[in-house]
């Protein structure tokens, strides 16, 4: 495994796979790796010849109050864990050669990047979809994956995919939990046991609006006040529930296609984010035509 | 020479070069070809071992009221000018392909994009960067070749290509012009006889300006003036007439550094665009550092 920090390096690397044949799979990250991170890995190992993993810690999808400084930053186990997992490089570009002086320019995923996560967070897409937008430049993979726990980042990474014809299959995993249902994330960590225990409601309200939704619940009002009634009990506050059509993140009123139900909230000063995405069985000839599908 | 009309085709087809070793140009244009896009595709054919020509009239940088529709659309003599340059590939993607149902990614250069033609033309820039950026995720060129006539747009992509690592050296070319000085430009054959008579002013004021500058005028005030009592007489509105710092776009009062002298003037229904740049001969001991250079 090499350690490569500049995109020129990363590049000529990739264009070397590429020209003896290999398929190149990326797994972007801001490091902290749990095993959430480690399926994407697993995934791409499997499916590609040549696996990047890219560790940064992106300041531009972090607001002057969010905790880009405290977010845990853990190289040395980062390595290992990589290593062990059979990534072939890890790509760790340094910020001052990511925002040099007089940097302008940024990715706009228009519509998608507005709800949810983008309403409290307004400047957090853009700086996803921008940062995302360096990587894959640097790293030219045929496919890169990502975690299902990021619902709307999945969306936005894969419509900017298509629609800047970068030529890169978006592989979206199903979202990794704790023995008792608790998404994975780097920013478990912050929790205290007591607000670890209070944080389980948010799973255990998605999977049982998911049941509901399964046995035929279409309507989302009923659905979203049962969410906010069984998070209202243990959660600081509600940043936001929100059921929404899976492929324009735009809210439904009534379940007729793929939807995703996505959950923010505070425990203490710790933000989580979950959510779960939910198809309803419908006989192929009344079904509408879609862009894009879930079984993605 | 062949044609290709598909992003993943052309994408492979760039590969393949590299794979061979081969270094690939991009000559990005609308079409409607002139002496000024030939002199960037005989300098991509000289430099590089493969030479794309890219030929879409492009949607996104039009407003409704512009001349998207109007704008000269001449495919067959295109394609035996760029065989008899010795162009490799005409990449010319479908409008209905490069903008499909829920498009929604858009780049945006900022700063640089908001002056000069920025201020008329809001979607202008934003239009551009993103074709050029599908444009050269399609193409994956070592090297991209503007005209220098189109002063802001290069500025904006040279920008915009070091920022998203896009591993392109963006080489800007001089204005070709006609033997009375008028630079050429694909609109030009809107004008009326009386209106071409007209238009030799734009150049005229700013010849005219760059002999003070190299003379050793420094004050903006002083060569704005003069170069709109010039275009007074003989266009028909003025749009602008600025001095912008030659990398950041901003208006300067005094000439220290390198500039940009743009002028954008109304003849009849055409709009008209052209610029000079000027680099005084500071000593390099008092020379501020500045990212980039006026070699371009």
């Amino acid at each position: 495994m090499i350690i490569i920090d500049s995109p020129k390096a990363m590049r000529d690397w990739s264009l070397q796979q590429r020209a003896k044949g290999n398929s190149v799979g990326c797994v972007p990250t801001m490091g902290a790796l749990h095993d959430g991170h480690l399926s994407l890995v697993k995934a791409s190992v499997e499916s590609c010849d040549a696996t990047i993993l890219t560790l940064f810690v992106n300041p531009a999808q972090f607001a002057p109050h969010e905790d880009f400084d405290q977010y845990p930053r853990t190289f040395e186990s980062d390595c290992a864990k990589c290593q062990a997992a059979g990534v072939d490089v890890i790509y760790a570009p340094k910020a001052s050669s990511m925002y040099p002086e007089h940097y302008a320019t940024y990715v706009e995923v228009e519509r998608l990047q507005e709800g949810l996560c983008g309403i409290t967070r307004p400047h957090f897409f853009r700086g996803v979809a921008t940062v995302v937008t360096k990587l894959f430049n640097a790293t030219l993979p045929d496919k890169a994956f990502f975690g299902l726990k990021d619902g709307q980042q999945f969306t936005v990474i894969k419509r900017m995919a298509r629609d800047l014809d970068m030529g890169i299959e978006v592989v979206g995993l199903p979202t990794v939990r704790e023995a008792d249902g608790l998404a994975m994330s780097s920013r478990n960590q912050y929790l205290s046991v007591e607000e670890r225990t209070r944080a389980l409601c948010i799973s255990k309200a998605l999977f049982a609006a998911e049941a509901a939704m399964a046995q035929g619940e279409t309507n989302a009002k009923t659905i979203l006040h049962a969410v906010k009634t069984t998070l209202a009990k243990d959660v600081d506050e509600i940043d936001y529930v929100s059921l929404v059509d899976g492929n324009e993140m735009t809210p439904v009123t009534t379940i007729n296609g793929p939807v995703m139900l996505a959950v923010a909230a505070q425990l203490g000063n710790t933000r989580l984010i979950d959510n779960i995405r939910f198809e309803p069985n419908i006989p192929a000839s009344v079904k509408p035509a879609r862009e894009g599908s879930l079984s993605c």
